[in-house]
């Protein structure tokens, strides 16, 4: 296998099935575009599964969690052991994606890829051992090449899987106490922007916290200066291993021909590692919900991504596309069971 | 009966559940207030409902439909009989609210109020012949004060049957070709701005056609202007029908004690009316979905209303509410089946 699997070409989009959706789109019992973006979306994923009428029974979810050593620097407002207890949430039924992928009818799937507290082996998580966290990048690299990949891999198996279980549509959520200070300095990074554009307050700093998060992120960024221009070594020297994941399932599910929808803030930062690591799997990429925190505005920006929800969420889990998911099926259904006004004898406007 | 039946009292809220409803917020597992308006949709209807845990099983949609005499001035795109057409399309099961409804297993009821092309009785259908749509606002009231009552009275009527059916969640949708251009009139008497800030492109007018929709409006109000301090007669002199009908619902659930979920631009003028005639119905009042047209921000900020979507729809029938049903849902499941720090032995953060 080539190092390098995230650059092999990702799957098509199918311009007569876009171009038979977008027809069908003009002549249902509506006036034209008035469904706006629920338009675009039945449109889009016409073009993904390559047939006029979509469908999005099948839904795949997958969790990744892992810790941070940056979290030594004081960056968050919760303690490290909050990531492995809430490992044991997510498959207990307890946490809010839990409920959501009930409520969805959505398999869910929870990957622990390294925690700083060592876990039990627990029932229906798979357990990586990358590592107890990252290294602390505000002293060095958050992490080795070989953890890197491993990181990557882990998300292209977990959309190998989803591809067995028939998944239309995936999710990829993230947990790790620490992970917003990571994805707002792979932001700045990426997007060489200033570092007090992309802090917010995470799950809950107070603004002197936020202030000594931009200090340690800025700080950080300064040592690892001279791997600025890399996506793939800004990755490891600033991400987490769920980021890396996240990108290697983002990838993997345009090589594979599944949708992805995207998170929030952070998994959108793994978005656009995604996109700059092969741009070819950006069509492939719908973006659920806009966050609370101030980076993830101008990271969707670069992506030129429009959210479906604006909801001021600041949870993480995969939780504010999981909200969004009825929205795309019910753009599904409302494009596949109108009636067209042929059908309804209904007049349309004069053209 | 009294005539005013509206102004009759709505039932209170219940502060205890409200305050059990905001008590568990606080405990279960996800950082404070990181569900953002989830969590007081959650309160909002503990409240509603007067219980911690709140449902929303039993929806009930009424779409209301009517003709607008001041099409006659050539204010909207579409030809009249559309209105009809449509209300069959609606029974049929091909329109963007038939398709919505059967997703969500929502009741729908149609209501016919009075259409400007005779129908034949349609199955399934209401028929209340208040007369070939309204009279042309642009020449005198648009109805009388019999026709008034009677719609407002078919709003209430709605409401008994969606209470007799075990409604936890009322929506009411408007079918009616012209009636932006009531709407609009209504909303800048009642907000006293002026039109130009109000009126929009409708389902499709290009700038010409809004510009004499608004000429058409500005004409109308300075003839009605006598009856612009009272609301009802506001109501009667420039609303339509299923508008009317609109307003006696949302009066109506308030004093039934369901909740209402509000839909665009002219269920929220609607809704505004309902707040003028009778100010305790306000608390009752959620908003699924802030549309296209301009005059819609102005009327949501006038009743402090934030809705839960931002779609950039301009279909009305209701569909911008019935979209944000899921999102209702899911925060009720979210605030129920979610666990608690004790329960799943994770730990908060400092307090």
């Amino acid at each position: 296998m080539s190092l390098s699997w995230w650059a092999a070409p990702c799957q098509p989009l199918d311009a007569v099935a876009r171009s038979k959706a977008a027809a069908r789109q003009q002549v249902l019992t509506k006036p034209a575009g008035s469904l706006a973006v629920l338009e675009e979306m039945a449109i889009e994923l016409a073009a993904m599964q390559g047939r006029e009428r979509p469908l999005l029974d099948k839904l795949w979810i997958a969790i990744f969690a892992g810790d941070h050593g940056v979290v030594a620097e004081g960056v968050s407002a919760y303690p490290q052991e909050v990531t492995g207890q809430m490992l044991r949430n997510f498959v207990g039924g307890g946490a809010a994606i839990s409920v959501l992928a009930r409520h969805l009818d959505a398999a869910l799937e929870v990957i622990d890829l390294g925690t700083a507290t060592p876990l039990e082996p627990l029932p229906n998580v798979r357990h990586l051992n990358l590592g107890a966290g990252t290294f602390n990048f505000a002293q060095g690299p958050a992490m080795t090449q070989t953890q890197l990949y491993i990181a990557l891999e882990a998300g292209r198996d977990s959309v190998r899987r989803a591809k067995a279980g028939g998944a239309q549509l995936y999710i990829g959520g993230e947990m790790g106490i620490g992970n917003t200070t990571s994805a707002s300095a792979l932001a700045a990074a990426l997007l060489e922007c200033p570092v007090t554009l992309i802090v917010g307050p995470g799950t809950g700093l107070n603004a002197a916290g936020v202030a000594h998060k931009t200090a340690v992120i800025e700080a950080a960024l300064k040592l690892h200066r001279a791997h600025a221009q890399n996506p793939l070594a800004v990755l490891q020297h600033l991400g987490g291993f769920e980021i890396a994941a996240l990108v290697g399932a983002y990838v993997a599910c345009a090589q594979e021909g599944i949708t992805v929808l995207v998170d929030g803030f952070i998994c959108t930062v793994a978005a656009l590692l995604a996109v700059r690591l092969n741009a070819d799997c950006r069509p492939w990429l719908l973006f659920g919900h806009q966050g609370a925190e101030p980076g993830h505005h101008a990271v969707l920006e670069a992506l030129q991504a429009k959210p479906l929800l604006q909801l001021g969420l600041r949870l993480g889990e995969g939780s504010g596309a999981a909200l969004a998911v009825p929205l795309l099926q019910m753009a599904c259904r409302l494009h596949s069971e109108m009636a067209t006004f042929a059908e309804a004898a209904v007049a349309d406007r004069d053209q």
